[in-house]
């Protein structure tokens, strides 16, 4: 393979996917998403101008990392939506589903959050619309037909949406008060999944008719 | 009075709380702590400099901001613990408490963040000891003695930790859902009882034995 050739097969989709890839671990390890091009060029074994061949900037990479992890969770809850379980059910699967997304992605918050911060911008729309949106009409959906199916009492959905968002994301964007509590800065898959249990526990009993 | 007097009672406990108070402000109407310390002077009527004469630096003046917003909460609970009450009562009361306080200073978590960040400063050190753990322990003794009394079932306190906080700050801190949801970007104190009411019962419905 020559050189020009090497050249353009980093260029093409291995290159973006490496790149997003170097990006997640980056933000993973520093737990923050303050993380150069520089740098996550240098993890990804490719050089800073390719980041700008792949995302045009740093935002475009950003908001391509946020689609990337969003993406799965999204798809699942589709599938979640289409299928045959009692609402209760499906809110419990639904809330197990929104913690394994910011365990693997513990940065997402951060990052969903400056992409959402100028509410003008495109990658502020794109977020709106693909993400934010869609989970919340599922949410939705779920709790309305639990009221209607007589398991969950009469609760405004705006106001679930805050409580199982703020109830699955907090324990993920804060080091401090996890290191206070548990002795370790990261929340390792064995706590994530107990946490996991217990507010999916706590909030179907707390709406429970 | 002359022109040096003027200056050294500006200089007094008179400017230290007018700049805490223009900081507040500040961050409370751009929703943002990244205010700089010239428009805190200048919105105080002041300058610079006399930050620098009250609070050192500006991660001074941050510190005296996080101590004066939360000081009325800890003593407000240091009360509640002392209060011949039950447990869920004093879990409801406690919740109030946080979500009026965020309520109150918008900014506040993010402040904390930003101050607890790096776990060997000073600032870190001072807000997880004067805030964090007696907050902790507040709950920790709540829930303690709830399960003691049969009005709880037997959780975790370190969850429920998480639970709580989550769900007491996270609408006070995603002005785009709050936007999507409810059409405005600021929470309204309308709306920061009704979430208040509905987090309270939600919570204590789901730890009820």
């Amino acid at each position: 393979m020559t050189e020009q050739n090497l050249a353009t097969a980093t260029a093409g989709a291995n290159g973006r996917e490496q790149l997003l890839s170097a990006a997640s671990q980056l933000m993973t390890e520093l737990g923050s998403i303050d993380v150069s091009l520089h740098q996550i060029a240098r993890r990804a074994g490719l050089t800073a101008p390719l980041v700008k061949y792949h995302f045009g900037s740093k935002d475009g990479l950003l908001l391509a990392l946020a689609e990337r992890d969003t993406k799965g969770s999204l798809e699942q809850l589709e599938e979640l939506m289409a299928m045959d379980l009692d609402p209760a059910t499906k809110m419990r699967i639904h809330i197990h589903g929104i913690i394994r997304t910011y365990a693997r992605y513990p940065y997402l918050n951060q990052l969903l959050d400056l992409l959402l911060w100028d509410q003008e911008s495109e990658s502020s729309r794109s977020i709106r619309m693909g993400f934010m949106r869609p989970l919340i009409e599922a949410q939705r959906k779920i709790l309305e037909d639990g009221i209607a199916s007589g398991q969950f009492r009469d609760v405004e959905p705006e106001f679930l949406y805050f409580l199982v968002i703020g109830t699955c994301l907090y324990i993920f964007s804060t080091r401090v008060a996890v290191h206070e509590l548990f002795g370790e800065t990261r929340v390792r898959k064995e706590l994530a999944t107990k946490y996991s249990a217990f507010a999916a526990d706590t909030i179907l009993r707390g709406i429970s008719a």
